[in-house]
């Protein structure tokens, strides 16, 4: 099988080089196009770069000396890729008129940016979740005149620490109705420079611009439904987030205390539910699925953020400590790789969903 | 005035270190007797540590040189000290035998070990909350057959960076019913070697042992009152405790959400509430007493431990992040510093405190 | 091709651990044996390790149940592997006579541990310097009256950071005489509970316990020769150590100044060497054989413990900022992952370097 | 005694804030004005802060309300103060040229900057080596035709761990012809935001732009005399520094090899010139100089930068480790506080040795 064209926009900030990073040996994508700023226009990516590769891993050889393209200019990318990564960082109205204008030019749009996240035709997937949300997308075709462009988003990376799990819980016939969290997000959250050691060094940061906000509305539409052509949130779970900046690489930490409706489930049926989970990425087979979405640690310190993010490459869901709520029913301990599950990673595994379903290329 | 003498016992310990080295020049008290394990009696202090001194500070000139006793044999107390601080670490029932022995020798004891927390004529101070706890004193006299012996314990030092905010509130008028809250906690409050270097560089532990269950537990009695001769806790405010170990050297932090009765403060009457906040140790000028016990923090991102944690000496606690909270009613942050407000500290302003109001000497 | 079983004695601690993570998938190597102390024996290795396991990756399934044998008890060894990896940590005495005893019971010894590293007929391998001390073998087989057995060690992980490139440098015709060298060791090397996080929280120890002098030491006998069968030092390279414990993970990192004999290489000969260099693992495609053994690193601020310690599988050595040196001749960074190529991987190494010449099996 | 009025200008960054601190509660200064850039000037102090405060103190109150003004104007400063501390950050020339501004308006400075280090009439100090270099000041001021001006500049922070007792030794009657040193620098120094915590968590980066120039050229004038009205420059000392940036807040760590001329000190006699060192900062008593310069810690890990930055108030020089060196004579562990000492402290006991000689008001 020839593998799909893909492009990424953005290609030079830390959600960028993570895209490369990942699709390097991807069995079904493969980069044959990048764009960044006008700056980095019409040079080579490690020129481009100028130094600011961030990975562990090399820059992949059939990438160092691609030439970026022009963000802003569509037409550099017609041709050369079959659907986009967007990852620019731009005010919020300018990527939306962006990604738009690569959905109208038929190159499919599959964003980390959070600018169409509340967008009322825009689909924001956790593949495990809501794949039936993929149902928008000839509605968003029709609504703005595309024939097979699309713009598909992925949540925030800090809600993917508990929410499927939860999902799990709500999905096997127990209601969610209150959560009160606390998040121990990691430094690479925050990008290159992102946040100062000075800021990290024997200390914790207990503020982190909007993300709080994000954790408690993102989750409303995920778990909503289409109704009349339009997103409809689901108003029935209450969150709280706190969220804290702590001195970690990768990897965010949730401290998850949920309350049910009157049908409570028992710990031992939440295990259970959890050890059981599967959903369609996995029936699907999708190349970045975690065989196994939710892991449960049975150790009574874990999960670990150094020793629990790279579960299943960094895709699933790690969790512990399942015990009673004093104040709630249960309380948990989740933990997810912020840069890939929570980002690239997952925009790769909702590249993967859309293309399985026919909606790519 | 002449100083009142004081004993450390436990005092090769990090507890007990730190207890001598917030002692030294302290306008009340002077360390005359130090004592420790049987390995250690009989050596100069210097010499039973073996380059156990873990204090950023110089071990005090005076104390270097003091022999140390055996902290199980308190005849060698008598006549050295007019009360203890009780640093040791032993099982809990023979810490409770070893505290009593001590009181039964004419010699008050303030311990900072969790044996006697729950046993039901010990008080369990926070001097910004219950001193009327000490008049649990006489009895526990009576009951014992002490004439000027006594034990007063500390609660553990989780609890010390939210209990004296919350209850600033409920003593406002405003009680408390609810509160779910996670401490992110520093390294120090394991001691020395206590947590290892590969449990917190780039990593967080979401568990310490028995943190949790004394966080929950201990506020009850602390919020309780006297009846018929014995504590009676207050089981009206329920408290779910998410603990964590975080690469901090010093302070907790904790993240807060409250549920209040059906008296709600809005922010503005909580905010003049804290910021008027001043109980007897401030009344009674103790020389540990922080000067305000609640410092509001208006910074968006504050309090963070490496900048909040020396507040008046260590002993204030800071808070901020005052805001609503979408499923309870409040929410905010709290921090103070562990081994002072949180332990050392928090047994010499119960010693002032008992002092002032006669019990001592 | 059958695979070779090998055991691991010393299972339980962290070096034995880092040799059951490595081996998982060796395509020569099957791990059939385990063994530690009396304690753990008879236990299934689970349960023996009782939550000590402190890899980021999972227990492999082929080992979780294994019976755990008692290391001291050579006969339960017998006919369960073809060779060990020691991991023990007895003293000197004791190591060696066990050591011996695996030998003398026709079972190779491959060992991580200091004990025999300055015994007159046992080989100490960096397999791209010195694999013609494998001659020693049949003289050390003669002396001991040994017939298959044989014990093999390697050396201590601080010096593997610079080590190769400065014999790179050597065997290219360029005697070195003189370096001074500063390292900065990662927390891993003190093994689990190690160091304590309050030693590394902002914070540098410039100290490790016989660290310096093995730094000073073991290159003699590993750049020495063989002379009337006995192993006879290398005195021309004076070497003088300064090692720091760091708050780092993984990767021990070393600041070398070099000063060479009245032959001294241009900067762009000793680059041009670097990048040339191979050595006999290379030439025999060794499984573990870093492709490249000397990684140059032309960015201006590497090579880093976390971004280049996993370079070739962690078992390359990469070096940076070459440089003059005002007082010696040049100066350079190098790098290596010290539970890896210092450890666990060099012992694999080791062994696959004897499988190939045939003195195992 | 009325004090002195002090300026600071490049009020709102750290060196400027560190001054700030410092010199509250000074027996001899008080800052009576600041100023800043243009966008900072006719704000109060914690307006133009905007928040930047990096302190772990609050900021004094004094300083609150004080409207900044614009560095580059110097009449606004005239009046306003007797001399000041400069903290700017420009382009070396800016800085030289608005130094001598101040010079020539009568208003002494006192430099953090590098910009007039190696000014051939402008005397680099480090108060206890070479306070003679202030007889430079009236050929200065002749030279530039200024009265009262004057400019003195401090050396950069990462020499200040070692050079002092190295000094010491040479003075004592033993040059020291080489020296060999490796730094591990604290993350302050590179100011707010600095240095990444991506870089620094689990991490070190081993190069520092510039400081290993500073480390090697700035001693040469330090040690340097007086010739016919210039400065000329000591060369009989070789120096190689290796620079690190390590995960640590506070506290540059120094690894330093030593090579005496043909007249070597015991290390009996080493220890006893470090430990009688005094110098003229001590013989005047000034108030921020260490009462001991040179403290030698006996442990065998020690100095540390976390339990030894603050010895003295951040102004002494702690060492340790003083051992023989294999390939130079001897070689030992230095540390100082870079923000302190290396920094706004140098700059204070600057002026304070400059006020006490009559050069000042």
């Amino acid at each position: 099988m020839e593998k799909m064209k893909v492009g990424v926009i953005g290609a030079t900030g830390m959600v960028g080089q993570n895209y490369i990073r990942l699709l390097q040996d991807h069995p079904w994508f493969e980069v044959s196009y990048l764009a960044a700023s006008p700056r980095s226009a019409g040079k080579k990516y490690t020129e481009a770069l100028a130094g600011r590769w961030q990975m562990e891993e090399e820059i992949p050889a059939a990438i160092r000396d691609l030439v970026v393209g022009d963000a802003g200019d569509v037409d550099s990318a017609k041709g050369k890729c079959q659907c986009v990564f967007s990852a620019v960082e731009l005010d919020k109205q300018a990527v939306r008129e962006l990604e738009d204008k690569y959905a109208a030019a038929d190159i499919p749009v599959l964003s980390n940016n959070s600018a169409h996240r509340h967008t009322p035709d825009v689909p924001m997937l956790i593949p495990e979740i809501n794949t039936s949300h993929v149902e928008m997308i000839p509605i968003q075709r029709k609504n703005r005149g595309w024939s097979k462009g699309l713009v598909v988003v992925k949540p925030n990376c800090s809600l993917q620490s508990y929410l499927t799990p939860v999902y799990a819980l709500m999905q096997a016939g127990y209601p969610v109705e209150r959560m009160i969290l606390t998040t121990l997000q990691a430094s690479s959250g925050a990008g290159y420079p992102g946040v100062p050691s000075m800021d990290l060094l024997d200390n914790v940061v207990p503020y982190i611009g909007g993300e709080e906000e994000k954790s408690e509305r993102e989750p409303m539409k995920i778990l909503g439904r289409i109704e009349n052509d339009r997103f409809v949130n689901d108003n029935s779970l209450k969150i709280t987030a706190h969220c804290n900046r702590v001195p970690v690489v990768n990897g965010h930490t949730a401290c998850v205390s949920l309350e049910f409706g009157s049908k409570k489930p028992s710990l031992d049926e939440i295990l259970a539910i959890w050890k059981a989970f599967k959903a369609e990425p996995q029936e699907l087979d999708l190349p970045f699925a975690p065989k196994q979405p939710i892991i449960y640690r049975e150790e009574s310190n874990r999960p670990q953020p150094r020793k629990d993010r790279e579960a299943d490459k960094g895709m699933a869901v790690s969790v512990g400590r399942l015990r009673p709520c004093n104040v709630f029913d249960i309380r948990f301990v989740g933990l997810s790789h912020n840069t890939v599950r929570g980002a690239a990673g997952g925009g790769i595994l909702n590249a993967e969903l859309l293309k399985a379903k026919g909606f790519l290329g």
